[in-house]
């Protein structure tokens, strides 16, 4: 991102110093709607140079601007295929913006490699590659990895992923839910075993392969549940949500596709233990992220909107407790391009690499 | 709705007879979205003749293309403030499309005045004239009336809508949501006490008033929960739910706003009762529903779309059953317009007469 | 469309009495856009049966309500590959919804074997092939078929029509733009040479299949212009108007992608010639369109808006004339997939078949 | 903007210092649409401090987070009426995002007492005062004023600006529409007497204002033409254009409202002038605008979308040049709320200040 401006000498060697102190970036899969939105963020971020944007499915280098227009022509970025050997010249961390089954084998390379590695695939999340296979109908061919591979939700497992190197970005919809559930569920304020999860996703979150499902004509003015109960997506919420209640914890889980381009809200219905005041399930969520920098709990009464989080890297909260029948309703909202892909991945990178963990994600 | 064309003496008075024999019906509240689509379902029911299109609040007469410029030219009819007594010696059925508390003193007035009466606001709906002050914040001025209303769902009470004079037309939410859980609570497969509905609506159920939410630039590319847990037409889903079960039945009800414009969709979580098989709930949707015109049971591992039932008067219905986890999944899909609102209120309005149930409604 | 209830023995000889009076149809390519419509349509037409819905590409026969979900389960239509003999047995008019250069062949055979061809395809529409051959880059290799073929605008063409058997039925664009200019050009109103054409279509209007441009998530928000003069619906439209005009005329023509599912609006710049009128201008217009039953000119100052075509065969036209600088604007409105497509090709078929030309068409 | 975080001393006074020489700005009519982008602009513009924003109709101060709900908490502004005599004392320069007829007192206030005016408002942006009364049917009480007002179009009176201190901000048609045609005019490559322009805006174009026109379902699925050539930026176009071309300018202009929330696309139709070559028309567009930082031109056979302006300060331009026809076309496309309002507010800023021209607008 140069300056297109004259320089003397010294504010060149500067310059010089400057750029090799930043981190080198590769992004993998520069082309989907993940890569795209991950480019925009990292080419603001100040300790960041990107130095490959690899597409694998294409051998024409083109500029940056093809895919994403609003860039200033200043901006000098081509995508093409990289080898593993130039990429490995070339960056300090690489992003992987691929469909699962893709980035495994690439996640275990740069990671032999010693490169700092964010996986935004669904290949690295779940611990038992059991799981892994049942869900995604695929073998899982680097079970061996999976150990070396912290889950990257920074407002859970911040300290893990202080010290790892290899990163399995959440899922959009697990990022959205589980921050809503996980502090209730950790102090013990909700059964584990009654979680109702209502999610609405935008369409961005199908990626940009084109199928009958996201074709204009059909999504505009429309709306449905789809993989009702069966999303891949369940396990990982289960996942997280064992090691939070300490047992086996399994949700209903049910997803919609919303006529909007971007966004996840999710209404999450939970059971309070008997006797637990709804002020002290107000006070579990404000604890647990009063000081963080991306979550907002609103106030009493008040719930989130996906227009309040649109390009953004916040999740917001909204809380409701029904004194009569002890029900508590739990909703949240992410940008599932931001939270609940690129923006949390530029945070852990953040967290990994010690930048303050806001750095290139709030202006 | 004259057919411009020159015809002999002969067919004239045969369409004379015709006429005579037709249903006089008046629109009161003829500007609104459900008094729109009510006039253009009527226009083209065949046993009925709409009689005056009557519109409160402005006193210049205006053709009815103004509001649905749609319509052919050859439909003459003008919408106009209309007094009591122009309305009883022009119909024979009179449609109230008012907001609540504008609605109650109009159903007395021609009720007493011997007219059938088809209320679609929300002011005879709550057998309890108690829960109508609490839940709408405005006095009751006409308790007596309510025992004379019959709640006009016509797939749980058509029997005594047959007998009736005075419907109280459900309303929008209400229609999707109990009909996807009255039959297993009527059969005692699934537990009463833990219901939870996550409901999603397009814009046109909030009415043509002019709202900050209601803004294009508000709801576009947005999607929120409103009203959780205390939208006002959770006593109406209780009070049906409760003669369902046969005992006081609360839920849990959270509403959320679609960008879109016609539509409401339904998440209905349910616990069944130990023991019961998934296929004796799917039987019990369908011995409930295998007869029903306007409700489609969706096969196994399908769910309804919005797109499916928009402008119909349909409730599409889909079913999953966890064998794990106990919880039973009902998706309800209504065009809010047209089943939860105006199409219902032509259903009844047939069921009164002694017509065939489609008529008007079923191409 | 049986009606599922036990008939005596004379309503069913009356039944099928009538049965046999009925036009019966085939539609080819039942699963496009196009097709869907006009199953739709020909549902409700009394004078019609539809004897086969053909889909060439898939081989397993499916319900029509796969395709049609809002159709009753009375309708009792299956989709699936016919063969020509099948086809020639089953039908009296045929309906070709199939892509350009698909239908030219099968138009040819019907036409031999004595049918009504109704082509919604652009195979016959421009009467030079040559012109066919250098805007839509393929061989048309039935040139000889185009002498037969009638071009279906029945608003400029009807006489023609009804001595026809082979019908080319319009295109979207063409369609509305041509409405709007016709009856200006042939009273010698408004100059030849400078008629500029600004159009917006809905996405159906680019058909079912996948493409990036129709991915919801480009079209979402966005809205742009694409084939700059360079659309092929273009030469379709100075035929028209050279015929209008009596001499050759060329006009400038931009289409526009907007974010809508449904429609086009066409905002077309005109010169009158000195001297005439406003009045006169308007006056062109009325008695071009006063008696026509699908052509609405809206009042002064008024002008058409998509929403009141919408799932209509009407053509609105809104007309303003510029005193000062002789400029004449007029804004035309249809629904694509109707007055653009399957609408027009059943009154087409009306007219062919003398039934009324707005049979099945307003309700 | 504060950093809510501890400081040592001397970083503290640093900071005092780096504040005392921001501009301190004061927003007057910060709850529009206008002033709700401005502040976001404003917050990350790194030689600006936002020292108030006003709201002239309420009374009790709120967060601007209550406007803006995607800001940090950090950021600590409050919204509410401030006397002139308040912002006086504040403000180093003030914006004006009334709507016409409020700004013009105002505007002329702040100018007497030596501040920088930049109104987003029409008030100011008309030289003759009676063509302002003529458009906008009210009369001018500050026709004085006018002489010391400079339109604020950057590309186009860049020297103007940099000695200005009273500017009036241009309208968002006139924005994408001149820039499309003045280099062409001032070249005399085109006509001048036979210009059209069909503009098509999104709603936030209209405002907050609540009417039916911007209810959702009104706008939704819609699309239609309105003040067909009356629309009151077109004295405005013609005022820059007869400046451009050297003598009184007249246009055609016809405005449409786009479903979408921002961003206005105008096709824009001219004559060229016998003999003028296309490349010639290119090169004229790419002296212009070559080294502009906010002006790109597509490639040839490229045109603007909406997309990729969204949110940003950029005017695409594309060109289309038909030899046969002397037809010239230039699509340009602005975000209505960036370059058409806000975003170029700051760029004239920038330019009256002396600061870098992107300085707050580019990434």
């Amino acid at each position: 991102m140069g300056q297109g401006e004259a320089r003397g000498e010294i504010p060149k060697k500067m310059e010089m110093e400057r750029e090799k102190k930043m981190l080198k970036c590769a992004i993998i899969g520069a082309a989907g709607y993940t890569g795209i939105e991950l480019t925009k963020i990292l080419l603001t971020h100040p300790k960041v140079r990107i130095t490959a944007l690899s597409e694998i499915c294409d051998n024409t280098p083109f500029p940056v601007q093809t895919l994403i227009p609003d860039l200033p022509s200043k901006v000098r970025l081509e995508v093409r295929p990289y080898t593993f050997s130039e990429l490995r010249q070339r960056s300090d961390a690489v992003f992987l913006c691929l469909p699962h089954t893709k980035a495994m084998e690439m996640a275990d390379q740069f990671y032999q490699a010693g490169k700092i590695v964010i996986d935004l695939s669904a290949d690295l999340r779940l611990q038992d590659w059991k799981e892994y296979e049942a869900w995604y109908g695929v073998k899982h061919s680097k079970r061996e990895l999976l150990k070396n591979a912290v889950y990257g939700l920074p407002e859970l497992f911040r300290r893990k992923i202080q010290k790892a190197r290899l990163i399995a970005n959440p899922g959009c919809y697990p990022t959205g839910v589980v921050l809503g559930i996980v502090p209730l569920l950790r102090e013990g304020l909700v059964e584990a075993d009654s979680i109702v999860i209502d999610s609405k996703s935008g369409v961005s979150g199908a990626g940009k392969r084109l199928t009958p499902a996201t074709h204009f004509c059909e999504v505009d003015q429309n709306f449905y549940a789809y993989k009702v109960n069966r999303h891949q997506h369940k396990p990982e919420i289960e996942q997280t949500l064992s090691v939070a209640s300490g047992r086996p914890t399994k949700v209903t889980f049910v997803t919609h596709l919303l006529p909007v381009t971007r966004g996840i809200l999710s209404t999450i219905y939970l059971k309070r233990h008997a006797g637990v005041k709804p002020a002290r399930i107000r006070k579990a969520l404000l604890s647990a992220y009063g000081k963080e920098p991306f979550v907002r709990l609103k106030p009493e009464g008040m719930f989130p909107a996906l227009k309040d989080v649109r390009l953004s890297n916040y999740c917001d909260i909204g809380l409701a407790v029904d004194d009569r029948s002890d029900r508590v309703i739990v909703v949240t909202a992410i940008d599932n391009l931001v939270k609940g892909a690129s923006g949390q991945a530029v945070q852990n990178m953040n967290i990994v690499c010690g930048f303050p963990e806001t750095e290139g994600l709030i202006p």
